[in-house]
């Protein structure tokens, strides 16, 4: 049975570090040529056993995401 | 005078989509292999003089990302 | 193979209530005894085949939640 | 003098778990037959006295929530 | 009975723009010398009966927010 | 070349209060004669050389911003 989750964008990579905190933690992902990062909850990185090497994806809703552009 | 902006992520590419709504307007970007796509509101987008061949970067704060991973 | 996705809340329920706007759409959710809405792309919600009756569960971050309390 | 917010979703609950960390606090909610997380600043836990046993609602704005369907 | 919210920024203001979508609507609030906008549901706005000359908060949760320096 | 960020809300102030925790860091700056905080992460606000009295901007995305309204 696939899922289908409605946030737009779903990036492919590996995680290349993870660092613990207390409530959080920091999760560092190579996707193709760029460096992603999410910040979760610890708990989670822990129940997901994340660890470096781990293939994931980087889950963003459109919503959050905002555009830059130079201007001439 | 370069900016700094706290947000980790910065994912440079091109606009290949755009569509204006009343109030939103969805922006799909081509960054590098992947498609990247960020909601934000019409009069941004117009402000921003956004159409589809533009250089821009996909903005998202690290905390706004989650993380997805196959279990075994 | 099953996933696991980084987000504390995943709340399962079923479609009671699916309004497509031009850009967005809002999705009511009959959560147990409570209804919670959530606001998603309308391309999404096409592509998800979204419809009233729907099983779907609902994702939030836990960093995108506040707290109320009331104060004596 | 009642006050009303845009946030469409506000779930009645008791704090079942509190953890403190430097920055952020994970506060845990029983809402119904649901736990419920949010992860606030450390400061508002503090000054809001949460503790355990506290009733409090749960505050999600819509367009930070997302959907998941299982596909056939 | 007063209510304290977690959100770390509630910016007291008066409505000076209401634009309602089809499913969003946007609110542009004057905070003293600052004009802030929002994006919340067109429902919502409904059922506040939001309308220009309100006095309202704009209520953002610090994880929301990102810092933007000049660097010399 | 100058830069445009789509983000409805850039508030100008100074930092009066930073705090540097394991993963993330509290940022308070005075916005005119409002206070306002953003949790960014400690990586961004030591990459930034983040302050106190550093001049900044506060940049909110509209979407992320909830409307309060005292009801009659």
């Amino acid at each position: 049975m696939a899922i289908r989750i409605s946030g737009r964008n779903q990036l492919p990579g590996k995680v290349i570090e993870l660092v613990l905190g207390d409530i959080m933690a920091q999760v560092v992902v190579q996707v193709g040529e760029f460096v992603v990062e999410a910040v979760i909850t610890r708990r989670s990185a822990e129940q997901m056993g994340l660890k470096v090497g781990d293939e994931v994806s980087v889950l963003v809703k459109a919503t959050e995401a905002m555009v830059i552009k130079e201007m001439p």
